[in-house]
Formats: C-alpha cells, sequence, structure tokens
C-alpha cells in the first residue's frame, strides 16, 4: 500500500550520526515481542511516545536543552486505551510519568504506616481512609494489566535515544498490521546540537556570554509513515502557544507526512480542550470547568474518539 | 561580623527584572516560621537547595534550558542530616527527589495491594515480603520528621523562582544565626535569556538553524554570604568534568565569596567520590566498590564530616 521512499540525505546522515543508547538491543528485543505476542492474541495495540527529549549541550553532559513535558498525556492516555483493551507499548521519557504510578506519587507516604506488632507489614488503611480508598482502583487496574501482560515500558533520554528507539518500536509495530496504531505525545526537541560541533568538557561560564547554534532535528514522521510503520493508524501532537497557527499547521502536518490525524492543543488550555484534525474535518473536544474540578480527563473522551476512528477504520 | 555590601548594578538590575513566583509570599511566611520556630527550640537548622533550575527560551514556554539533576544528592543528604538532629528546609526543583520519598517511587504498585474483603484496605505485605521490609523504616522515618515538624518543603522550577526563594530562604536563616547551615546543593543554570530578549510565542522550527545568546546569570553566592545570611555556615558546590581544573576552581570561589567551604565533584565519579575544599585544607571522601554495592551513600560519611566541622566551629 505505501511507497517506499529513501530518506533524505540529511535524515540518513542525522541516523549514521546517532549511537545506539546502551541496552539498545534489549529493548528491540522486549518490543519486538510484545508487538508480536499481542498480534498473536488479535489484541489491537497503541504505541505511545511520552514525555520531553534532551538535547545535549556538551558531549560529557552536564547542560541540555528540553521540552516542557512531564508526559501528563501519554502516561493518562495509556491507562484509557489499557481500559478500552489495547495493549500499550510506552516509550517514555526516563522520570516522566508513568501510567497508575502517577496517581500515587504524591502523597503515598501520608497513606502508609508501619505495623506496630511486625515491622515489615506495611498498611495503608490507618492513616488516610479516603486517600486509600482513592489509590484502591490504581492498585487493582496496575496489576490486572501487568498480569495480562497489557504494559510495556521503555525508557529514554535525550532526542538521539528516542529517534532510536522510535525507530525500533515502529517497526516492531508492523507485526500488529492494521491493529496498530501510533500515538506521538513526545515532546520532541525541533533543535539539537550536531555531535561534531559539542565541546567535551562543561562549558564554562567564564567565557562571558553563550552562544549556541542549533540545528533543526529532521522529522522523522515521514519515514514512520511511509517505512517503518506504513499500515499503523499513526497520530501525531501539535502543541502551540497561538491559537491563530493550530488548525493550519495541523492539516499542513497531515498533507507533508500523509498520516492519519493530528491531535492539536494550546499550551494553556490543553488539559479541557482538544482539537481532532484530519484531512476532511475536525472536531473539538472540551470539559467544562466543572468537569475538571470533579476529575474528569481530557485523555478519556479523547482516547473514546480514537478507537471509534479506529474501528471505523477497520471496517472500511 | 559580616560587612554589609551593595549588590553590584548587573544584580540589582536582576533582581529587578525578577516577577516572584505565584505563591511567593506563602512561601516566605513557611520559611521564616520554619526557621523562627527552629531556633526556639534550639535545633540546628540547613537550608538546602537541590535540582536544576530552568532558563525559558520563550516567554510562554514551550522550551527551555535546563541543568542535569534530578536532585539525588539535596534528597538523600536532606536524610542524614535529620537524622543528624538537624532541622531541614528543602528548596527543591518541582519533581526531583525528595528526601524518603525517594525510596519508594520504583516498585511501590509492585509492593501494594487491595484487600479482597474490604476495598479500602491496602496492605504491602502480600506481594514481596522483601521490599515491604526494606519500605518500613523509610516509611518510619518519613512519619517521624514529618510529625516533629524537622522537614520543611518549597518547590521553584524557573531560575527565576529559585533566585528569589533563595533569598527568602537565606534571609529567613538569620533566624538561626551561627546554628543555621546553608547548603546549596541545587545545579544553578550559568545562563539565562533576559527577559527583554525572549520571544513570547514557540519559536517555529521551520525558521531553519536556532541561534541562541544567553547571559551570564549574577552569582548570588555574594550576596548570600554578605547579607543575606551574614552569620551562618555556607557551603557550595562545584560538579566539574574534568579533574584538572576542580580543586583550583573550588579554592578560587572560596577565596571570592568568602564562604566556609566547597563540595567539589566530578560528573561520573559523584556518587563514589567528593571533596572536602576549605581555604586551609582539602579532605578526600570516598566509598569502595563494595561500599556503593551494598548501598552505603556517599551523603552519610559526608554529612558526618560536615557537621563535625559545623560543631567545631560553634565551639570555636
Amino acid at each position: 500500500m505505501a511507497t517506499p521512499i529513501n530518506l533524505s540525505e540529511s535524515e540518513s546522515q542525522f541516523f549514521q550520526d546517532l549511537v545506539p543508547p546502551e541496552s539498545f538491543n534489549i529493548k528491540k528485543i522486549q518490543m519486538e515481542e510484545f508487538t508480536k505476542r499481542h498480534s498473536l492474541l488479535k489484541n489491537r495495540v497503541v504505541l505511545i511516545t511520552s514525555g520531553g527529549t534532551t538535547v545535549p549541550l556538551e558531549s560529557r553532559t552536564v547542560r541540555f536543552i528540553d521540552n516542557f513535558s512531564i508526559g501528563t498525556r501519554g502516561a493518562t492516555s495509556a491507562e484509557y486505551f489499557l481500559k478500552q483493551g489495547y495493549a500499550v507499548l510506552f516509550l517514555h521519557r526516563h522520570r516522566s510519568l508513568q501510567p497508575f504510578f502517577q496517581r500515587v506519587e504524591k502523597n503515598i507516604l501520608d497513606i502508609l504506616s508501619v505495623s506496630e506488632n511486625d515491622p515489615t507489614v506495611i498498611t495503608g488503611e490507618i492513616s488516610y481512609p479516603s486517600l486509600a480508598k482513592s489509590l484502591a482502583p490504581v492498585v487493582k487496574d496496575y496489576h490486572k494489566y501487568k498480569n495480562e501482560g497489557m504494559l510495556s515500558m521503555v525508557e529514554f533520554t535525550t532526542l538521539t535515544e528516542y529517534l532510536i528507539l522510535l525507530r525500533a518500536a515502529s517497526e516492531a509495530m508492523q507485526a500488529c498490521g492494521r491493529e496498530g496504531m501510533v500515538y506521538l505525545a513526545a515532546a520532541v526537541a525541533d533543535f539539537y546540537v550536531p555531535r561534531g560541533l559539542m565541546p567535551e568538557h562543561k562549558i564554562q561560564s567564564s567565557e562571558g556570554a553563550l552562544k549556541l547554534t542549533l540545528e533543526m532535528t529532521p522529522k522523522m514522521l515521514k519515514p514512520l509513515v511511509k517505512e517503518w510503520s506504513p499500515n499503523a493508524f499513526v497520530i501525531s501532537f501539535k502543541l502551540e502557544t497561538d491559537q491563530s497557527l493550530l488548525i493550519e499547521k495541523s492539516r499542513n502536518a497531515l498533507l507533508v507526512y500523509q498520516h492519519q490525524m493530528v491531535i492539536a492543543n494550546i499550551l494553556e488550555t490543553r488539559k479541557k480542550e482538544v482539537f481532532i484534525v484530519t484531512m476532511d474535518a475536525e472536531e473539538i473536544l472540551r470539559l467544562s470547568d466543572e468537569e475538571l474540578a470533579a476529575g474528569r480527563e481530557i485523555e478519556e473522551p479523547l482516547i473514546d474518539k480514537l478507537v471509534e476512528h479506529h474501528t471505523t477504520l477497520l471496517l472500511s
């Protein structure tokens, strides 16, 4: 169906310069086994990327450029995809939010107590019954999906690690054919410092003002759609601060990369409003302030919609 | 004892440009009450700064420059200071590691189970008794220090927030006089983009290579030592990638800023080797590979030493 293309010269050069991260081979096998197993089980599979990437400014890295993202969108979406029966391959930034874990970090030590009779017994019922109660379904869900093998986690930190793992992950998604979805929620750096231009040691602050020149990161969405995951349902994200550019830029991305869908959002309102943009239509999903205050999450209706779209496509 | 100085012109200008973070006043009062209370209780108090700072590149921020630090040094040091009887004012980067919490994040959901009889009862004993056992002392310590009011946490994210809070925190430390210690473990950005030079919206990647000019951040150690916390025992950190510069740069900092001590370390070996540098002496602390493998932490002997130094100074 898809026409194979060659990477442009700059993209090939970019990949040649990349050094695979430690444990790359283990992660690659983990991802391939995951997608193959779920393909055999006839489960739909979604590859979710989540969190920001870092761009080192020195080769022994003290400083780097980072993107704003702790990974709320990706981690929360993963939970709703699991609830819809999708197996989730979760490619995420080290220390960004993780599905289920994101809901316990804050107060966990306040909830727990050590039994006075047996110091190996930790219980959650004593201090704050209401918190323990809200935690209980999270603990249950986590164990359920873990025991069923529905969630596989793979970590990255730098832009380089992300790109190499993204290629391997989306190639692994070929096992799922059209049952596969690629949901690119990670905030990927648009600019990087080519390895040849990077100083080895920490840039000394005594040297005065710092001048940096960063090159544009080649867009990987094109090879992803054409070569790595040609049959998957591919969804990219567009985060802007300026409403006026949002829909136009989203549709432009669809034209250029030929994928199925863009989720567009504005930095300030991203938790209550998202646009689902396809070539023919744009759909807005919005939570009221009351819904937000009640703890409802925009990812719930969003994932509902995406699963609907995916089903429609599979039936067509 | 200390001669009051005026901030240099660039430092004053820098502070004038800063916009206090949301909830600044609440945090200021929290810090002042904490140091006053412990001063009355005759407790020694340490202000610990921890984690990296971000430097926004756009005023509605999508991108920023960050420093490598998840805050292990600060969070771990805080625990050992608490064990030595110090009250800890913990000024830390949002989402960086926190004392005690840092030891539970990883496996917490694997440890917990929901009781089958009562869904509001969560217990840690079933799944992994050995993990629950290692968690038990952490839970105990956390509740002990929390109940005693020995730990106060204040968060920052950007360089601006950090500097404004650092000034307020170290001014609050005046209440503790010589019983106070300032332990500057945060990785503070050396460079920033002045507000006037910052674009409002997300930098568009279609505009080609990105050229950035960053100004040097004024060094706040000088006003901290001379004006904000003139009686405290002040310890700064020096992290380098190049061993050859380490001790010389540390001693140079002591000369320039006139504080008591620099903890110097090299990026790659910072978990097993630190240098305690004063004007007259340098002392090395080192863990063997066996000690590291057994879970011993360099912060334990380090804090021991610092408390010894502090005691000696108080008796002199």
